[in-house]
């Protein structure tokens, strides 16, 4: 019955180790299917190589399991924090990837230094601060989410559809579970971007906000003009 | 009737992708039949991977479609302003290429360091600024043309064939489209070491002018013994 | 008799260079039967891609030679005082993995930033002093152990099961050899992560001691809820 | 004759590509026979992927060609100077590889911070000044030769097998074309190491002395006892 959203939840699962954003078991993507109320994600701790689409745990939107004989990722809870909170999302995903965790450890938002970053994020990917003592006993996985809801009160989440969460690593979503995959992989690029820009002008400006409404809007919304129709 | 030209474009934005300097669709190459008043051209948003000579849109030097059912390039206003000025050139390039792109971001020109610069490139890589706002809304992709020309008006776009727009990233150019993928693959080896050698040595000096005209005209002009013949 | 052992001990040696941990012949690893008071290395100066079963060397704790035609590591008396020293140890590995390589080169601990690092080891890596000139003299490799030995007198040596050694390089080990391996992987992308994290953030902190706790025990432990239990 | 001096320098030479030491034709290796008085060398300008032993040019110590139909490379001079003025190594390699090179752009020797190091270089790689203004003039490429050459006037080229050209690049020999190689493989290496060792500790002092005697000459001179026999 949710074959293909199982099929699609363990291809992107394969992908973010096969495109190089995993090591070990450092991630896990998810996909919602709105009407159904059900959302796919990746069994905790299973190695990617081994991930079938029967493996893929089916949980509702409080995270009861609908189907499925393995665990969902510990993480699941952030998850659903984000696919209730973000009604336009369709696909979640959270790695450790390297650079982009990197601007997580050192605490610092991710700036938009060129229309490289202008032409997928609409400005700084923002900074969430952890769960605090008391949360983290209470249930660390949803806090990590409410922390990220709360940096987008005033934000369009599908305008900058990524947050990097201090001391741990990046969250990414999209319109879909394939998109979010491209959203993480830019965001890796661009942290890498960054880091080297930073190392050569430390004191690096923002692009001029004009540029970053140039491009943004080069390829997003109603005036974009890039690619075919 | 442009069949070769169109393999020829089509071959080097492949290699755009598979010599590792463009991710996603991040970059496009065009080459001129100055003859014929004929530009061919990547086509805007289609992945390298899937590239055709027959997809290549030719245009005209105003712009206006040649041939071809997909539209060219959003940057094909850029390359045009190029191959108008620079009356010798034969092909332009345009990538993110990742340290290119990070001293564009840090908004430094690519100073010349050592000889493995001299000898390809006379002197620094220039950097241009990028269109003003009134610009960017008139015509954002000829205005950066024109920020890139105006670097050159006292200088031979041929001795230092490649800018870097601010905030932005690298053109690259070459008497031939095939000439400047190596110019756009050398100016991009250069970019990672000279951020590595100003990482070690912030204030290094460029490499000394006798130096610079030993190693670039034992590899150019009339008195090079570089090569066989 | 003791196939296995040198089976396995094989080809984790084998995977340290298909790995990337080492280049050249910069490495090995040992993994001991405690009933039989056995252990089985790394022949010294045998290329990895070469190597098979019946090249490793066994000794006993003294290190004796037991079985193999082939001298052991000249690392061995480093390997032995760890096994000595750490009863509940399975594997030793020794590299110059490169990031770890620098920590132990600038001589600097590996701190714990982030929940990456607090995944698999409880704290910082610590660093270890060489021997002195006259220990150098006497038993440089032993006393190489005996300097990581220090750093565990009141810390398990499961829960951090990683030393580096000042100029020199990383020292990991685990329940096993096959753990070890997973260690020293692991180990190398932290030391990365740090490195690129300090040069966004030289004063970065360390991870909250409430947030290593609650990432430790999450996969570690009596309470621990990561993976198919 | 010379079969197996041209079939080696041609081995090495492919390697110096395939090993990642070069990017387009930026290097070139050479081997001695010093009972025939010929060296054989890189043609200029070739690319390494098709180099066949018969395109190997023979010279003689004064570079005089005594067999091959192309160019020898334009570095063939430097080479000479080095052949000649150290008796015992047998062949030299020149490349720009990234790390080596950086040192070399930003003017500093490389220094021993390690046990990686001091396993195949005495102390520091030292940085040679490049010829003057007059001298480059007079024959460039013998004069680099003779600033390597100064360097060594009271040590063995054989104990620190490579020199750094200021602004340049490196070069490196051995007793054989092989072990240049590996030297080459290995500075390289080192010089990657000690970037991010002095990044991450720009004060990181010189490895001890001791314990540089203690790792060099267990692997080199007569009380050496690393690798079979």
């Amino acid at each position: 019955m949710y074959d293909e959203l199982k099929r699609r939840v363990c291809d992107i699962n394969r992908a973010l180790k096969s495109e190089g954003l995993v090591s070990q078991t450092w991630g896990n993507a998810s996909a919602v299917d709105r009407q159904a109320g059900v959302i796919g994600i990746k069994p905790s701790g299973v190695a990617y190589e081994l991930l079938q689409p029967e493996h893929i745990t089916l949980v509702d939107f409080q995270g009861n399991v609908v189907e499925g004989a393995l665990k969902p990722s510990v993480d699941v809870a952030t998850h659903l924090v984000l696919f209730r909170a973000f009604p336009d999302i369709g696909g979640v995903i959270h790695t450790h990837s390297h650079y982009a965790t990197c601007f997580a450890q050192a605490r610092r938002d991710l700036p938009c230094l060129g229309t490289t970053h202008a032409d997928y994020f609409y400005g700084a990917v923002p900074l969430a601060t952890p769960p605090s003592r008391e949360q983290a006993r209470q249930g660390y996985e949803s806090f990590t989410g409410e922390r990220i809801v709360n940096l987008f009160e005033a934000r369009d989440p599908l305008l900058t559809p990524a947050a990097l969460v201090a001391g741990h690593g990046p969250f990414v979503w999209g319109e879909s579970i394939e998109k979010a995959l491209e959203n993480a992989l830019v965001l890796e690029a661009l942290a890498r971007m960054a880091l080297h820009t930073l190392m050569l002008n430390p004191a690096a400006n923002a692009l001029e906000d004009y540029l970053l409404d140039t491009h943004f809007f080069r390829k997003h919304g109603g005036d974009a003009y890039y690619g075919q129709s």
